[in-house]
């Protein structure tokens, strides 16, 4: 971070207030915190009396596109023409992730980088990341209030889904009592809970769908049941018509079986690639697993990419597994 | 309620002061809030130093077996014996509810019936009955806030437990602020709510994942993709080796594909009855259509019976969806 807390919390500040049209950018196939914090950003520049553009390389998925303001963000393509005196980018952690939009954005423009995510890399002029914050939109939340910005239902309806996607719907361990807070204070502030749950959280496309019930109709056991593993061929996610964004959760079902510790989800790409995802539930560090094939992750949830035939590496990935349930940990 | 409101909070707690034994019970089938309330009540009078024992007809399912004192919950065979002064009886609303541990209570033992539900006939000799209290759980925290009892980390975790699941994880209507700021003020007297989500929501039985493979491979959607429909056999039951409970939530998967407005599922039971679960979005009022068959529920929750083979069952109940969702409503 640039100087002391306090310190970029009044850079964060002065950068909102000094300027005067301002461009808010985030990650490509955004999800609700990067949509949310977007749409957030926009409320609280508006209520400052700013001009402010949204874009993203992406379209916004028809589920988040209840929220109001979302068909204010334009694809790249249609940024000629606008001139900007400062960018705000949010739920970002290097200028890769912004996709294309990256090269709209002029070098000498100031950067207001607000992120939470511990990879981010300080590409801007302010940086207000913290690492510990549950969502992006937590810290947005402390800056509107270190701002004195009331929270309109607009604002805080983008806050909550923010809050809502990045903790699982209240289920990740990032889960804190002051998440709690905030959610609460959000709901005083007109948010309905229920539905923008169901929204959010309580919708599946019909490629997500498909590509569900082929990979349930997929789905083994080792005999003592301690690991749970789906294979899904390049076929199945031709015919289920599903984007990249839709294999998100099918891991889970896998580990939330009773008895499980680990669930993966072996799934192949291009050439003789094969991408894993492995959750754990208590004894296994998978992270430590898939460091040992060149991934990474977190203790219950990581990745990881191998080489070869469905002969060679599922036999070969189960074995480390109970090699590891045995040792106890990897 | 018995006296005004402020009454029946005093009677309330001087029922759990001035007795020395109670038995505490709750419904057959227990739910995270049966159990949560149970147990709840047990830490608060444990607190208050009286005996007290447990009680459920049906056994504890094992998700929720983690919750400490769940051992302590006796099946009522083994009550012969055991002499109460008190009964505590919670997230019950009706005396047939307990099922067969209505006959192991004198009816000369006062009673304190501590519930949410509508349908509760006040059958205490004090009814703290709270219709718009999300869960159980949230009465009894308040009893315990009136009574000055500290949050002891199994009291906050055992409330927590029933909070969580009466809101369906923080996702239904009854998510209000209030509910909000007590899991914030459980989550700081020691909840960890990212473990208790896992154990209690993201976790399934063998015979649940046998259910929902079988549910999504029968899950049909009508030309126009605005009702979706599971049918389940007998067999499909008797096959995946599933409880009654591993049904919860599967009607859901129809519900919410995007662009569903009515999900069904029909599950053949004894003879030619059929029961329909029936969820709805935004435009019909399943509750309407259900009362219509002698059913009922919510607007966007209800269920009925039906009589008859899925081939005369079955297009008629699709039809009138249809209808509904022509005429806008019911
Ligand atoms: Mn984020
Ligand atoms: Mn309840």
């Amino acid at each position: 971070m640039a100087g002391d807390h306090s310190d970029v919390w009044l850079q964060t500040s002065s950068f909102l207030r000094e300027k005067e049209r301002y461009l808010v950018v985030s990650h490509l196939h955004p999800d609700g915190d990067a949509i949310g914090s977007t749409l957030a950003v926009k409320a609280m520049l508006e209520h400052l009396g700013k001009e402010v553009v949204l874009t993203n390389e992406s379209p916004i998925p028809p589920k988040f596109q209840f929220l109001p303001g979302c068909d204010r963000i334009l694809p790249p393509t249609e940024l000629d023409g606008c001139s900007f005196d400062g960018v705000v980018a949010v739920d970002v952690a290097d200028r890769e992730r912004m996709g294309v939009v990256w090269e709209y954005i002029p070098a000498d423009i100031p950067l207001l980088n607000i992120d939470h995510h511990p990879t981010n890399d300080r590409f801007g002029t302010v940086n207000l990341v913290v690492e510990d914050a549950a969502a992006t939109a937590q810290i947005l939340y402390t800056v509107a209030k270190v701002m004195d910005i009331p929270f309109s239902s607009s604002l805080a309806l983008a806050l909550y889904t923010g809050l809502l996607t990045d903790t699982g719907g209240f289920r990740y361990s990032n889960t804190t009592p002051e998440v709690m807070e905030m959610a609460a204070s959000l709901l005083r502030h007109g948010v309905n809970a229920g539905e923008v749950a169901d929204r959010v959280i309580e919708t599946m496309s019909r490629g997500q769908l498909a590509l569900l019930q082929r990979g349930l109709s997929n789905l083994r056991f080792t005999a003592d049941g301690r690991v749970g593993w789906i294979w899904l061929t390049r076929l199945d996610f031709q015919e289920s018509g599903a984007e990249e964004d839709d294999l998100d959760g099918i891991v889970n079902y896998a580990r939330n079986v009773i008895g499980v510790d680990v669930g993966l989800l072996f799934r192949e790409t291009e050439g003789d690639k094969v991408k894993v995802s492995l959750r754990s539930r208590e004894i296994v560090d998978v992270a430590e697993l898939a460091h040992s094939f060149g991934g990474g992750g977190h203790a219950r949830a990581a990745g990881c990419t191998l080489t070869g035939s469905r002969e060679e590496v599922e036999p070969m990935m189960l074995e480390r597994v109970n090699a590891c349930l045995e040792g106890g940990r990897e």
